[in-house]
């Protein structure tokens, strides 16, 4: 089970997320590549961090609203959904390559990972995309109940995955997210710890109902953006390493 | 002797320049990186043109302005100029891989290209940048008195160059370009012509003075903006042809 | 009977529409402020413009998507909505009154414009955000088989409407335009002119299907992309004055 | 003595600046008109904690360059450095009045203001645009040994100025600011408070040669940036009230 975490959040003048912290205990560092967050100068130092720290790093490619955070739908045709994957994964692609490292992978981020995970259309447009980029990328998503169709996409596609889970947030039967907008959505710090210890485990999650869900999961998904996150994450490593 | 043209310069809804027409013609295209100019949609139609065309591709980065088209200069530090040339070209390469094309060469736009030109410095940032890219890329810059130097410094690097010429321009005694505000700094068509046949047939260039300059040209500037762009392409085009 | 069009769509380097052309021939100019075109050299030129002309000037606000021209739709929260809109409204109204002219109206663009007619929460906000605006703002808005609705819900708020129709689009036979996607959504150049005649002789619009739609219309859109649009204008003009 | 205080430098996801524990202790708030940071939204809170708090507001325009927070240069027409100043102060004065305030004055923000106080053509084109809006708004600038001439300037125009000095920062014998790059240009903590008292007993401030300097100054500028900033406000704020 590997750790994944949004990073290289900042841009210009602003800075987000401590990146510092976070790098040094995870194992999957997914760089914003410029159009929902992150400037050149911000990649290129972000980069600079994961390889100080042997952190394998992925593409976090975002619609283009940097004002919104990438957090809003927007419709794009196939051919424009896929050259600005192809535009943000190259630019992650060279600069890595750039300071000797190589780009093992691509997640999507905040609403083109939403669209991705509710419309079949996006998904395969998604797949496609990476697929067709020139470098053995997998792609990072969400592992739900429908992990084995996602997986039997990728795999007529030549495409490798990560599925990932979220260690503080609730599931429903069907193995999605509860919505944020409802009670429960987001588990405390000891409901967190459980959900990640039951997955390592015993590889499954309990829904918000009480259903056991087995998941196919890789990876965790942790956050980096305040001090409660860098302390679950040192947590969420500790458990990884008893359960090693 | 080659010739390049800066294309790819529309945006979103806004078309400028008359690619289809110009790429027929031209061995060279200097393709903006979405700084100045082109989106992620542009970039790959005008990667695809050049493919159907066989025309060789460059990337043409440029700083980060895109209300001022990448004109004026904008005082960057060190790391940021290598970052946003890394940006621009790894997003160039990447997506002309996607297609199958490699990316040949380096042509900074606008007042990247000035600033480059005048300040030793930027130079010397330029070439190191692009040196530690990890392709083999040419640096394409003005051919200028100065043009032994600037293969001295390339040559210490590694790196590689074309020199570049402008065909309806008019030259100083030191082989630099005469400021548009002066008289007599764009040649009108017949003096255009006249300035590529004698450097085709005898590699020089007569500055406004009178002077006859040596200089080393491996590709000449011409432009597509427009009807008269496209008319003066064919006529160097057929000169070219002549000559070899 | 009077004709809009939307104007100052420029943006830097980028020229859209024949703005001098059109401007000759029309009563209210929708001008851009920024959000999908216009930088603040292209709407201080657009309002000199109309200054020149003697025509209306209304601002264009738009969802921030330059490089998708705002056509796309942005979900946007109510306080970020009436926030976008005073910003842009604002921008509109100070250069005017800077240059002795005053702001008359709001029409909204694009994606936008499709949103408020088509969710009434989004007409709602938008009527809001203009009623709040410290100035007498008109808001324009199509034409349809709800327009006394929207009237209605207007005069609760003391906002005055403008309804505009479109001269070269068919109608559905509840008052909305027919999809573009759909056969017969444009009428030729023919069409148009029986439709703008039929307008302004007997206050109706034929549908597609042959159904009358008794309308209120104060204003007609035309367009100034291109010649087609201009003489299209100076055409419907021409009924225009024959009418009254 | 005043106090102002650059405020709403916020930017979508990005937080800057502690707007609300400044606020409480400020006269004067220079808010960002979204070219170097604020969006609509940041602006519209920002407006309104300013009218929560009595706070006077003031436009804080700068070049557009987001990505480098208006800190650079940019090479801007008299035309475009009028319309861009007109864009961002009408934004912030109709905003400002659809929440029952008025706009007071402009303080150019980062690199413009520099080239005001550096360039007298800059500072000739800022008085201009700022006189000719319709609006009786002041000009802040800083206070320099040259504050008569800037004075009698603005006087020519009918425009009002904020004379501002700089609590934290050593002055050269000329009245400007020591370059940040030099040792001793940023008093330490108890340096910054005896300045302050001595402007406020004698309306001098030492220079760092210790030449007496004679300025004329309106209004003092503090920063929110961090908590120190915030202490430092707190302490100078009783240290006015002490002197009143």
């Amino acid at each position: 089970m590997l750790l994944n975490c949004d990073l290289g959040e900042s841009y210009g003048a602003w800075t987000m997320g401590q990146d510092t912290k976070a790098m040094a205990h995870i194992d999957q560092a997914n760089i914003a590549c410029g159009f929902h967050a992150g400037d050149p100068v911000v990649i290129q130092n972000t980069l600079a961090l994961a390889k100080a720290h042997g952190v394998m790093v992925g593409a976090h490619p975002a619609y283009p609203d940097l004002v919104g955070f990438g957090r809003r739908s927007l419709n794009c045709s196939g051919a424009e959904l896929q050259a600005l994957l192809h535009y943000q994964i190259a630019a992650l692609d060279g600069m890595a390559k750039a300071q000797g490292l190589h780009l093992a992978y691509v997640k999507p981020h905040g609403a083109l990972y939403n669209d991705m995970m509710t419309k079949p259309d996006i998904l395969a447009r998604v797949m496609e995309a990476i697929a067709s980029y020139p470098l053995p990328l997998r792609l990072m998503l969400q592992a739900t109940g429908q992990w084995l169709e996602h997986q039997a996409a990728a795999d007529q596609l030549g495409l490798k995955l990560y599925f990932e889970a979220f260690a503080d947030r609730a599931y429903e039967d069907d193995g999605r997210l509860v919505a944020r907008s409802k009670p429960g959505a987001v588990h405390d710090h000891k409901g967190m710890l459980e959900q990640v210890k039951q997955l390592l485990n015993k590889g499954t999650i309990t829904s918000i109902n009480g259903k056991v869900l087995e998941l196919k999961v890789d990876s965790l998904c942790v956050h980096g953006d305040n001090d409660a996150g860098i302390a679950a994450i040192h947590e969420i490593r500790a458990l990884l390493e008893q359960s090693s």
